[in-house]
């Protein structure tokens, strides 16, 4: 089968063999928004050429939103495979080829707040066989808007989500404290670890994020280390809120990001465990044999 | 005399008489990174043309700064009108003409991270008549940076910095956040009051602020609602971070600006008072009186 994960703004695609094994991957930057509306038969054509006859293909993330190619409805939590592979939606094209969208998911916070994902469910349900036996576990899946999820019994109960990775974009690129910041981003000099701290003392995020800016002014943090101070500061707020206050955080991400979690939850006296990336591959292959079986 | 507020994106400048009262008040654009360096002199000429034998002129804003006309070191807290006076620098062009800049401040927080202001510094001196019997009192000064400065004995003891105003402005334009956000805003609506109930909610800041997206998307916040609603969350988060437990919050900024503030204090069930806009021009005045007294 084919398995891809079309997000936003990237594109990745596994070619893999009947026991779900990886044979082969590609990765380019058509997301939805570079591919757009009409586009994205011939792109998933273009981006899978020679990958004929390599059986079902299904998709995950933000090609089944309203801004990809077939909006395909959220499943409420608490759900698993059995919901997620019952709520695939198919594409049709060109002479009967045909590809299947997982749904994202929904649910609500303790205020009532919807929470939603598109991609991450795919990602969790493809770790589900790497969590503890009966299937209970705390995931964190860091990223532009990172997702804390909660597992019991091999299903996602809730879910939560924290803007933190795009509110570190938009501040770098777009507020006053990116004007001292170098393109290149180097965290192996502490002030990651130094933003981690910052984030536990008081006067809350705002008032830390302006500390970025005076202490880069005062030459306390030296410009290499204005982002990743920030960084530190967000990831930081973000762990306080959002981690439980113990058990093992389980990350799924892309590499560098998530040994900066790792970091993060090691200063905050926690324990993590960090799962292979490319769980997508895996989730797309348990919702497959899901869906040939029901 | 005249009194020039010089700020990074706007000029506003009175002509006092020799009580301090306001004669006539000028605006414009013409901030410090609209003029830039070596502007300054013919662009102070300009905007104050026809206002010749005004007497002294005194500046106080980011034309002080590194990036204005000529920097001004900041003075340290506490600082009071003497402090203030004694570190006026002038800036001289032309055949004789000169004026004065105000310094800035600095401080540090409980965890000794510099805290900086220039300009806020002047409308707090402008505001002490106003304060209550012996001068104690917390003042709050919303907008980019707001600042909330705490006064004893007329002098300003220290004060703490929330990137409030500058973290809703790329939100909104350059965030996900404000895809679904009209241009114009009106908070008149209650979505402003939601977002500061939010604020008290838990989950944190990065968040809440997703919340903003999932219920956009879900239309339970209206698209006029969502900006207001961003505006709330921001603001309760600033003051319930810091704003002192008890006593009065006097507040100095842009009248539309108080009044949202004005809102979020009453909702946390908190008393504020509003102090005059105009606070600049009574500081400046007092710190020329200060200067020729000197």
């Amino acid at each position: 089968m084919i398995a891809v994960d079309w997000g936003t703004s990237s594109f990745r695609a596994y070619r893999l063999d009947a026991a779900g094994r990886i044979l082969e991957r590609r990765a380019s930057a058509a997301g939805i928004l570079a591919v757009g509306e009409g586009g994205f038969a011939s792109a998933l054509e273009a981006e899978l050429s020679g990958w004929n006859d390599a059986g079902p293909i299904l998709m995950s993330g933000m090609i089944g939103s309203r801004q990809g190619w077939r909006e395909v409805p959220y499943v409420a939590c608490p759900a698993g495979i059995a919901e997620l592979a019952r709520g695939l939606l198919p594409v049709e094209w060109g002479d009967g080829r045909r590809a299947w969208i997982v749904p994202g998911l929904v649910c609500r916070d303790d205020a009532s707040v919807p929470e939603i994902m598109r991609g991450e469910e795919t990602q969790i349900i493809g770790a589900l066989a790497a969590l503890p036996e009966g299937g209970d576990a705390i995931l964190c899946l860091p990223g532009t808007h990172s997702k804390w999820a909660t597992v019991r019994g091999g299903r996602i109960l809730s879910f939560t989500t924290a803007m933190t990775g795009e509110a570190f974009a938009v501040l770098r690129r777009h507020s006053i404290l990116g004007r001292l910041m170098p393109d290149e981003m180097d965290e192996s000099d502490g002030w990651f670890e130094a933003g981690l701290r910052r984030a536990g003392e008081g006067g809350g995020l705002l008032h830390h994020l302006f500390g970025v800016r005076s202490r880069g002014l005062f030459g306390e943090v030296p410009e290499a280390g204005l982002a990743p101070y920030l960084s530190g500061i967000l990831i930081g707020h973000e762990i306080a809120a959002l981690a439980p206050p113990s058990g093992v955080v389980h990350l799924i991400g892309a590499i560098r990001l998530v040994a900066l979690y790792e970091r993060a939850l090691r200063v905050g006296g926690r324990v993590s465990r960090v799962l292979d990336p490319d769980a997508v591959a895996g989730g797309l292959f348990r919702l497959e044999a899901a869906r040939t079986a029901g």
